[in-house]
């Protein structure tokens, strides 16, 4: 969490998802940049910005939920490419993301669980 | 996590349920009784034996996955009771819990971000 | 299925609904008829017309396949109830019933199925 | 579509939500104050301070577009009940209201048309 | 909407769904020729011939709430890119296409809308 | 259904899984033996061993079951393909795994359907 006082949402958004995935960050805003712009600023203001910020849960916690809701709605690969990558950036290892989605098997059964592996593999494997 | 060596998937099953949310456990399983008994066998030896007793994770951490992962899912309104009472049991703070329901709001938008936050709301008045 | 060969697609439709529910039939189309009857005019037709009367599975295969479609896709209890009462009168077992609904564990994990179980529960009750 | 240029984020999208439902509104963050009043400032700065007051559309299509959403995605019967009256306060008729719904049918089935229904029945019968 | 009343619900879906994406439709149908083409029938007869040919909307209106509930459904790339060309077709603008995507943002969040924005980029680019 | 009384539950499951789909079984496994191995036991344990096996339903019902589950939930193709192999395996038509697709467009609509369908026509194909 970053003293928030003195700077805009806007560059609050910019720091705050650069810490948590900054090359995903410059590839999301290009590819929004000539259809609809407006989409990134609302994400760097009001995700990054307003809500990344809350100083009630760390930034571990934020991308272990993050992962978690987007494995649970499905249709969400190249999301948690971003947020896989960020769950490495800001400190979560391998084994605890594997883990995180192995917690949802219960509630979601396999089908959601094998396809949030699948992304995580090809990013733990190209990582290396 | 229990020593899990020497216990079976049920008996190991029953005491970290029991340590998660006893009073809903018994409900559930006697709701169960009449009608599908072996669901209630395996929530308690794959979903409470199997998974909550894995090391990578502790109960903190897997009940706010859970309840991210039934908010995120809709329609789970009786298993959030179940698990945000659960979360409260491991140690979360009502606080921390909010959060967490905050933290999906970029990601699942506000309906169901509300949903849940009125079944906290119930419990939380409730338990004082 | 129906010799469907003289008759429309709204008769048709009527004639089998009415073999797999009828009483709950007229109580949506009464609750239709004031708002949106067209809509009750396409159920009949498309839904039970079209669909149902069609050759290749016979009536308690499409029921059981409903059931399952209605409990994956979640916040159906409505139309839950219309089709377990549909099972229970085109021959379906209440174990077969509820066997189809723990088939579902694997796929969709333990709430929507515990919530499908609910409304078996007190159907089966109901009518006893 | 209000001049936005001399006020707050926060004021215009009291403006906003007011003139599309008012009373709701008040409900819902009355309902919001004791346990998560920050949910009930982004309602208004994010949804309708930033995006309801933007020029491309009216709110009598946006209003179209959202009751179209939560109908899709289930389980926000409570959603719906603001956003049907709302789009009855910003113009659009019982009529078109519904046709919304029906212009649904072939891409989500008959269940949530049916729920959305229901909803809007409730509403209109109240409203006389 | 056309003169209905002359022509059967099958040339009356196939002239519809010619107005809407012409192209798009010879492809779905020759693809569903081998295996399933009674589904191309229901398409025809049920969404363009019975749904699309209704008089209480238009065809821009009728499209934009499809495109709604196709990003709100999620896994629907293949139908998003019929009728985001549909949309094109009948007479909706590139931003009012965008606006209604960034209408669902506060109903969604982030990646279906995310999802819908890149379908859209690929077909406004290839048809310029 | 096998005598289980004399083996282990992963045992068990392994002999159901390759009655089912021995190749995809294969194939899925070795993908995840070096990243979540675990995962696979318990697909080996919970869903082929203890849920498969149970004597209410037979293979063909239980795999008409499931292609509906995945076909419902959406976002599923991979699980789709191994499940319609596995239906052909067990003894189901390819017109009785086209027409359970078909039984489910009035609860679901279009979309998911047709892409239920390419997935089986790949398969279909490809097994020619």
């Amino acid at each position: 969490m970053l003293n928030n006082k003195k700077i805009s949402r806007l560059d609050l958004g910019k720091l705050t998802l650069a810490m948590v995935d900054g090359r995903a960050a410059d590839s999301v805003m290009d590819s929004l940049d000539s259809i609809a712009p407006d989409i990134g600023k609302y994400i760097y203001e009001f995700a990054f910005g307003d809500i990344y910020n809350r100083p009630e849960l760390d930034l571990k916690q934020r991308e272990m939920i993050t992962i978690t809701s987007l494995l649970t709605q499905g249709d969400t690969n190249n999301q948690l490419k971003v947020h896989i990558n960020g769950s490495l950036n800001v400190g979560l290892s391998e084994q605890e993301i594997i883990e995180t989605f192995i917690q949802c098997l219960p509630y979601v059964g396999f089908p959601k669980v094998l396809n949030a592996i699948n992304v995580a593999k090809e990013i733990f494997s190209s990582s290396k």
